[in-house]
């Protein structure tokens, strides 16, 4: 998988809920509204085209009401299996002048599925241009945050 | 083909060589030496991975000999048809620090091939995040390098 431990933060989980459903939660922007920022947080807009080069931008609301956007473009589909984007691109891959995310900080995330019987094993990898990056990503509480997003995944797509 | 005129510089040519002879000279690190920069510049390095997350990297060297290395990934690939790539990411789609281009500048950079006949309708889109960047490559000299490079795979491949 290419991982560069000084560069990538990386999470792993086994998910109770088949491929199909985590993928689908994944790739749904209704369903990206549902679980896929930390509570009391909320995503209020999700807007996916799923093929390379396509936008995936979210909005998520701070519990004072406060938003931020965040854009990324699509790098990689393979259904069921993986997905990848990036804010470091605009949609058409065009480079951001600046990292238009909520997170202030470029990187690529790679979502990356496998079946385990009913459950998925699930491996998400977020790759920085910089230790400074990784770092900044990691104090903001990466692992917590992906953490208890994939919980509330779980929750969701279980019910 | 989505070109937003005060971010993007575009190329069109006709070249006087087959679809088929024109992705060859865009996809062979050998044949990329022959002609990828205007003389008396040289391609002394290429390296092509051909697939989305692979490696494109050039070597590229002044008449006095200073070496300036370009690394980027690339985004798409439909063979015959079109080539992406970008210095914004380098490969497996990380995110570059800083632009590893002897450009200096980040750029997307797009290929588009068409069959007309014996010939081939070549489009060449450059992609920036901001005017400033395009303005830069423009006074650079994009389009007289890109069209003097363009001239050189012609008289390369016809012969």
């Amino acid at each position: 998988m290419n991982i560069d431990p000084k560069l990538d933060l990386v999470l792993e989980r086994t998910l109770n809920v088949s491929t199909d459903k985590v993928w689908k939660a994944w790739t749904t922007p209704d369903l990206i509204c549902k679980w896929f920022c930390p509570e009391p947080w909320k995503v209020t807009e999700a807007q996916i085209d799923l093929r390379p080069g396509g936008i995936f931008r979210t909005v998520m609301q701070s519990p004072e009401g406060q938003s931020f956007p965040n854009m990324g473009c699509i790098l990689e589909v393979v259904p069921q299996k993986k997905l990848v984007w990036t804010d470091a691109l605009l949609p058409d891959f065009r480079p951001a002048a600046h990292p238009e995310s909520g997170a202030g900080l470029m990187f690529t995330a790679s979502i990356q599925l496998e079946a385990a019987g009913d459950k998925t094993k699930f491996v998400a990898i977020a790759r920085h241009g910089s230790e400074a990056d990784k770092k900044k990503h990691e104090e903001m509480g990466f692992h917590q945050g992906w953490g208890i997003c994939a919980d509330q995944l779980e929750r969701l797509m279980k019910g």
